[in-house]
């Protein structure tokens, strides 16, 4: 199978979004007036984002959940996307697979496949997500205000527990790892809150890369610090509900675990029944975790409201 | 050298385009009113796309001119791009030289790095550029007729060559070499051309796979054949202006080479004044090198205006 049969077969469909698709050297697309572009971009490789037993479907809503997750987390409405693929070789076991499962996610989200590039090379998924957000509504890291209330979505640290599992560091009773190793290969990306939340949050990020490292790219952008209740944050972890989780690890989990893809997100105090009824109208959980602080520091805070010692450290790729 | 480290050293420039550009979750771009956008990606892959002796600062250059050929093939002019980093380590010899060539020809053509992503990983570059064309203006793969005659700028198949002398098959003199592998690293990305035949053109493509493969692209979007005029093609060739090339090659070269970033085209023969007034106000070389046919052939005819025999077929990365 060559490459245009490949493009041809897996890759081509009936489009709506865009003037000239998948098909010619650009494609061609016209964003409604009175909108600006949300544009995020993402690279996976294999062994440092995905693990090579990963289920091609499962693969497929990753690599484009991420990208979705970085316009959820502007507020942003999915439009369309590229995406470039090097693969060892054309295998149409795996091609079918994952593109079954990129498309359901892109379907899910109104969101249309408008060009790429494929070639032969280690494997390597790179997509190119753009949104539309109403002129000037984008939330961004930098609004974050001393006093603000800080809050996440969904749960933290499964997908790291998965990863320790997987790593033999951690062994874990079966229907816990099955739900964690769901997490982390298939994020769920969390637009219907982020969009909810436009005019409530102050300030916003994805969490890809741990919450304290995520949550330090609002703090420096927005010049303020926090602390985080730990007692508050303990449960955030999905299994704690049904398997004793020890703190350490928990706290590991929770604070820096990395491929998360939930919204941390800072709100005024006094926006607490708007941030709520956006959580409620998106079916979206969220956990109001801390506070942002004027004092320019990351605390973690125990039950007696003591500053708890940490040495945590959220991903770096190049560290 | 960590990753902010890195993209804050070699990636992160004050910007003019992007509303807000990189260090938040998205980029935010608002395009002009009345235009368009013309979106692509490319991919580049070591041992694939470039040699793993390739200078860093001709790659950067190269990775991102293949990608503005693209926006050049629809008349199309670049205003931003995201780029994608995978790389074994954080080399900063490498990122320096790299970084210069990019930002040199990105500068030259207004094209701004709005956002990206860097991880670890077999080295890997992927963009996405995006441009602008005024509405219904841009010039596609489907527009051409027969009768209509058939153009490429510059020269072929000089980087085919520098390969072929590259892998051993043939050796050519110093200074031949030397050009020839300059236009193998560093190709021009035609944009002014491409700007200069809109509304002039009738259908264009950028030849990086070779001329017959590109030029395929064409015939088949427009349901149409064409014929090529192999003596009036042959000085295509760069080289063989100092060169002794052997007709076999030469007709390899620029038949099916590859990697040349030049434009292919069509326009109708009343236009060949407004053709030339392209050429000469973009100060770039056209050869007239065959006409659209409406038998749906692709044929190459000698100087009796008989068919060449050939078995030549352009690059296909899973062929």
């Amino acid at each position: 199978m060559g490459e245009f049969d490949l493009i041809e077969r897996y890759f081509k469909r009936p489009g709506h979004q865009a003037d000239v698709g998948i098909g010619d050297d650009c494609a061609i697309w016209t964003p409604r007036a009175g909108h600006q572009l949300a544009i995020s971009t993402d690279m996976l490789v294999e062994g440092r984002h995905f693990l090579p037993t990963v289920d091609p479907a499962r693969l497929g809503h990753k690599s484009l959940a991420v990208n979705l997750s970085d316009l959820a987390a502007c507020g942003a409405t999915p439009k369309v996307f590229l995406l470039s693929l090097a693969m060892p070789r054309a295998d149409e076991a795996w091609l079918a697979g994952f593109s079954q499962g990129l498309f359901a996610l892109a379907d899910a989200h109104g969101c249309e496949l408008i060009g790429g590039d494929t070639t032969q090379g280690p494997l390597n998924i790179s997509i190119t997500v753009m949104g539309e957000v109403p002129a000037q509504q984008a939330i961004l890291r930098s609004g974050a205000k001393a006093g603000d209330d800080l809050y996440v979505s969904g749960h933290l640290g499964d997908a790291r527990l998965a990863l320790e599992a997987f790593r033999g560091q951690i062994s874990l009773p079966q229907a816990v790892w099955e739900a964690a190793r769901l997490r982390m290969e298939t994020p769920a990306p969390r637009l219907a809150l982020g969009q909810a939340l436009r005019g409530v949050a102050t300030a916003m990020a994805d969490i890809s890369d741990g919450l304290l490292g995520d949550l330090g790219h609002i703090l420096r952008a927005s010049q303020v610090g926090a602390s985080i209740d730990w007692p508050a944050s303990q449960s955030l972890l999905a299994a704690s509900a049904t398997w004793p989780c020890p703190e350490t690890l928990a706290m590991t989990c929770v604070l820096t675990g990395g491929d998360d893809y939930e919204l941390v997100f800072t709100a005024p105090a006094s926006a607490r029944l708007a941030v709520q009824a956006a959580a409620t109208a998106s079916g979206t959980r969220i956990t109001r975790m801390g506070q942002i602080t004027a004092e320019r520091q990351l605390t973690v805070l125990d039950a007696h409201g003591h500053a708890m010692a940490h040495h945590l450290r959220s991903f770096d790729h190049f560290a």
